[in-house]
């Protein structure tokens, strides 16, 4: 018994050590039988599992970045909301050949990861499990409900817009995978590619810009633009007609592509992971949500056009992509992808 | 693509047609970014997490159990809180050689648990992994942060009181186990102590009475009486004395007991898994909290005392037992378990 219970402290340690676990609504946090939190007028909850082998691999991927991933996976929907972030709850399952060096290394991640978002560990699970994985559920806080934005508010005639670039997060793992293409490639380039699969950054502000600027939709770009555009879509019962050339990409994405013998927009547009949120505005409020963006340190681009119809028209692509997104957590996947 | 989502709306539909996911204080349900939750004054969040070869075993192991048994350990700790159940977030790690038909029982089982606690699922994650895994986070409701009721506030002098009956989990786990012994019980006792193991119930209504009647700390049994008073007394600051003589133990317990060449006493206040709750309670309160418990169909039982020391003193064992618990989720016990 001793083992477990002293593994959880250690874990928990860790985690408290950069993120406070008493921010904002919590009341009791880790420890009791449950955390209690108290506050707010409404919370969104998102949960987020990521699985050695399929989310990522041991091999190429540090500890702290492990924890990191499973983090920004599901702050980045609260983003998506407009939430303020929250306590967070992690269940880690520990195969018994990680070393004590690499279980501090991955809680250190977490904690990072949510200390970087503001948010706070309030509670979590340590099991073993012959495969690492993470359990995440993060809450996010509002003041009331109507002030987060679903996927399900994009009318006809709104403006479709994407903040940051895209492409960085699959050019990233591409370099990862392969050392060879690493290395004709500009060190800083590669390293700030990398970066966005091993390190991404949530965007939690201006996720809350956004809402405040009058969002009517919004959805984080985790499968893919397309593919993400097409939930959208579909939850607010419109189409979207989607520039592909107007699609800010990211330095170093073209090089990555040529060595990948890909299409540095169709890369851009179905990557996924780069965890940047796309939106749609009324026309009215396009200019001043992207002044407000921009003091944040990013750019708001438009890329299209909410439409009456259904579906995603892809324009400024010759051939339509092989696949529209990245299959982050594929179970199965009988007959052929779309 | 399409094999993912296909398989996550089965899973979600299997899900909703157990549990309503627009229970209380849920504003928006599964399918967006995140779950919206709104209203009540406080709230109570567990995590659980259950693996395949850890806490449960798929050969043994029916797969609507393996929901229900994940879904109970969440449930439990909110009930030890003295919590309204409310939401609930399922991510599920999903082996390829899972067959339609198990995730669907799977699925029943989780919807189910829900639906019997008068919760809902809210949202969740299915994801590839080698190994089947269930993360559940369930939110719960108090009017305000007081209401609940947390492992901290026994107080020396307390009665030491504990629900239903000890020991039926771990000796129906040993009939699964060895269907040698199970054949030579009376069936219906079988059948009982099985069910203690594959269906456990949550004591939802017991706890939020015992909350009621003032109840000063609670835990749930799931770790072992002895473990999980440790934990109460720990938390409290306080000692406790448990007459071991007086824990009520379900039937057929003995004759188990005695096939596995253990005390019954012993495996009772060992066993964990009974999801019954430990609770504390001024003197004075006592008799209303068993009648109230009664009412609900419970015995509350008065098994001990809160004193102004720390730990447990254990009375009425002829030896103190070789392990306090059953160490459920144990990652690795370097060392010897106490």
């Amino acid at each position: 018994v001793a083992g477990e219970f002293e593994l959880i402290e250690m874990f928990r340690e860790r985690l408290a050590r950069a993120g406070a676990a008493d921010g904002e609504g919590v009341a009791v946090g880790s420890g009791d039988d449950a955390a209690v939190l108290a506050g707010a007028g409404a919370s969104a909850v998102s949960v987020d599992a990521v699985v050695d082998g399929v989310h990522f691999r041991r091999d190429t991927f540090p500890p702290a970045a492990i924890g990191a991933k499973a983090l920004a996976a599901a702050l980045s929907d609260l983003a998506a909301m407009g939430a303020r972030p929250g306590p967070a709850f992690v269940q880690l399952g520990l195969p018994a050949e990680v070393s004590d060096e690499e279980l501090a290394a991955l809680a250190d991640g977490v904690g990072a990861a949510v200390a970087a978002a503001g948010a706070g560990v309030a509670g979590g699970d340590l099991v073993a499990s012959p495969v690492l994985f993470l359990a995440v559920t993060v809450i996010g806080w509002a003041d009331e409900p109507d002030a987060l934005v679903t996927r399900a508010g994009a009318r006809p005639g709104d403006v479709l817009a994407v903040t940051g670039e895209l492409g960085g997060a699959a050019a990233g793992l591409a370099l990862l995978e392969r050392p060879d293409i690493a290395a004709e490639l500009d060190a800083e380039r590669a390293d700030a590619l990398r970066a966005r699969q091993l390190e991404p950054t949530p965007r939690l502000a201006v996720g809350r810009a956004l809402a405040a600027e009058g969002a009517s939709a919004m959805i984080d770009v985790s499968d893919g633009l397309v593919a993400d555009a097409r939930h959208l879509a579909e939850a607010s019962g419109v189409g979207v007609t989607l520039d592909a050339s107007c699609v800010p990409i990211q330095a170093g994405v073209a090089e990555v592509a040529v060595a990948l013998e890909r299409d540095d927009v169709e890369l851009a547009i179905t990557g996924g992971e780069d965890y940047e949120l796309l939106v749609t505005l009324p026309e009215a409020a396009f200019t001043a949500a992207r002044a407000a963006v921009k003091g944040l340190g990013t750019e708001l681009t438009r890329i299209g056009i909410v439409t009456a119809g259904e579906g995603v028209q892809l324009l400024g692509v010759s051939a339509p992509p092989a696949a529209e997104g990245f299959d982050q957590s594929a179970a199965r996947a009988p007959g052929a992808p779309t």
